[in-house]
């Protein structure tokens, strides 16, 4: 129950996500009972596919990752890493989806020890959608690693294709290394070692490497990075793209006040375009 | 003479200085006499504080750096280095600035060896000036070095703020590390490394991380990290933003084309104000 503006939002969008569940699934709450029972209240839900799944200890935002897991076993974020798995849990216990906006190190931490990964793969990687003005991007890993090895950079290329496939519908989806020139020369000793064998790979359309500009022209459906550029990367863009339309409208409203209220359509149209 | 749109972009900015040096100032351009030649002749210009240096060899952009400075002594980026220098001149060849929008490797390699560092600086490394909603931002390095060590951020942390305070007039910059996450416990070795000396150094007004969204909320004046994320950063904040005011374009101008003429205005007054 953690996260940007927790409980409230993370609670409104499970309760909110009722609505697409099928009648035999269950939404399992995870977290400190009371809260969820009268946010519950507030909203006048009554639904029997609600399962609250009570726990008393709270991993917070800046707790280190790991000794925050073994120290805290009845967190929301362990527990539903266990829920996630599959080991010592009686029938009907285990959940086929978790989700968490709390503590991300703790979460990737948890979710490796109980859900453990994909065969093949060493590290977890988290993927974001980005959008971009040609369409959606898949950018991996954005912070679950920030000091992989070439190899997981690789492994993650294959997870993050699968995904945009899978999930976003592109078909062969190009992917490409995030680096600091187009030309082979270019970039670490990470980033060449990656590229030496995910060239190789014929499961991979690998397109070669992509520059920070080209996460936002198009020229690939992927991309992947080591966690520590993929975070900042993040992060950047949110906090470039939301502080230039506050500048905009600052800059219009300076200008043209009567012009604000025309520009306001413009900028929803624009948000609901890139609404992934 | 390399660059984006050179030479052109690169000779019309040089003879477009001419208007803001001194009676006594020169302006050494070097390159390949005919085009420099042609272009001043282009221009109308005859002005006698100009000084053509001619080189027959030209640094391409995707020439490995060392290799090509080598290969290619009578480039202009060797050429210009060595005119930065004060080695092997006679009277009156020094110049006390040398521009160059070539390869940047090629000059960084020459810079380094023809003009050496400042005293107690192991590794040069590139700055930015970005332009931001709270003001400018000094970002170092945007890709001199993509593999430096912590000792070579701390340092650019100096050079940076040296660089803020004279060239920009902020008083006591603040200097942050770039860095996924603001506590302590977060970010790679090398970040963990430097904020940690960096933390003891009297000479800086060190401010802690920073994260990506801070490089545009006015956290710090300074921005310090290795090359590799610094480039991806630049080129990513140019892109988006580039891509942003061409998406919001297109939008208003499909919305409403009576608007986009009266949207002009106020794109040109964001620029104005973020020109640094």
């Amino acid at each position: 129950m953690g996260g940007d503006n927790a409980p409230d939002a993370i609670l409104d969008g499970a309760l909110d996500a009722l609505d697409l569940l099928a009648d035999d699934d269950q939404l399992v709450l995870v977290g400190d009972e009371e809260i969820i029972k009268d946010v519950i209240a507030e909203r006048g839900i009554d639904d029997s596919r609600i399962v609250i799944d009570p726990t008393t200890q709270v991993i917070a935002m800046d707790d280190p990752p790991v000794t925050a897991i073994r120290t805290k076993p009845d967190s929301s974020i362990v527990r539903i890493a266990r829920l996630g798995g599959k080991r010592s849990l009686k029938d009907g216990e285990h959940c086929e989806i978790v989700i968490s906006a709390g503590n991300t190190g703790a979460m990737v931490a948890a979710a490796q020890m109980s859900m453990r990964r994909l065969p093949g793969v060493h590290r977890p990687g988290i993927v974001v959608v980005m959008p971009t003005f040609h369409g959606p991007v898949v950018l991996c890993d954005v912070g679950a690693n920030p000091e992989p090895r070439a190899t997981h950079l690789h492994q993650y290329g294959l997870m993050a294709a699968g995904y945009a496939q899978k999930m976003i519908g592109i078909d062969n989806p190009r992917v490409a290394l995030l680096s600091i020139g187009s030309e082979e020369a270019k970039g670490n000793t990470l980033v060449k070692e990656a590229s030496a064998t995910m060239k190789k790979d014929p499961f991979l359309n690998y397109v070669g490497y992509a520059e920070g500009r080209d996460l936002f022209d198009g020229k690939a459906d992927v991309i992947i990075c080591e966690g520590f550029t993929g975070n900042v990367v993040l992060k950047l863009a949110e906090g470039l793209a939301a502080g230039l339309f506050k500048t905009i409208a600052a800059e219009i409203f300076e200008h043209d006040p009567e012009l604000a209220a025309r520009f306001e359509p413009v900028v929803k149209s624009i948000y609901k375009k890139h609404d992934y």
